[in-house]
């Protein structure tokens, strides 16, 4: 909880809200997919607990990472990442 | 260098393959641009040998700072990002 609290510290208001928004965005595609959390993140070869932090925008993602998970979701990027409407 | 070395050494073929196209796609673009490696770095805010290492694949850029880059060049995420014939 620390950990997290200090790397949004970190981050400016409008980074803060992309990092939200792409976790809502796979959310969303995850749901839609019926997949778990839990299937997501076993078949990316990522820990629970950081699939459940990219997924609440905690995380500023790497771009191997996103392809990991685009291509196992088979979502284009442009939907993945969907964040135009933010600036930064 | 040896740190360079130590990053590449950790990461499999296939995701230093797709670093090496994401910064080749990025050089392209940002020569079509007439900008210099140093104009872009200065604009997003990047060091200048951060942004030559990106550009060379030696980094797993982060999505913050692909979207720099996309705002600032102006350019999808599709285009910037076209390692699709690249597996993971």
């Amino acid at each position: 909880m620390a950990k997290t609290k200090h790397l949004i510290g970190q981050r400016h208001e409008n980074e803060v809200a992309i990092l939200k928004r792409f976790g809502e965005n796979l959310r969303k595609i995850r749901e839609n997919r019926e997949l778990s959390q839990e299937e997501v993140a076993y078949q990316t070869g990522f820990s629970r607990s950081y699939y459940t932090e990219v997924e609440t925008g905690k995380r500023n993602i790497s771009l191997l990472n996103i392809l990991k998970i685009s291509f196992f979701l088979k979502v284009e990027l442009d939907e993945l990442i969907k964040v135009k409407d933010c600036s930064i």
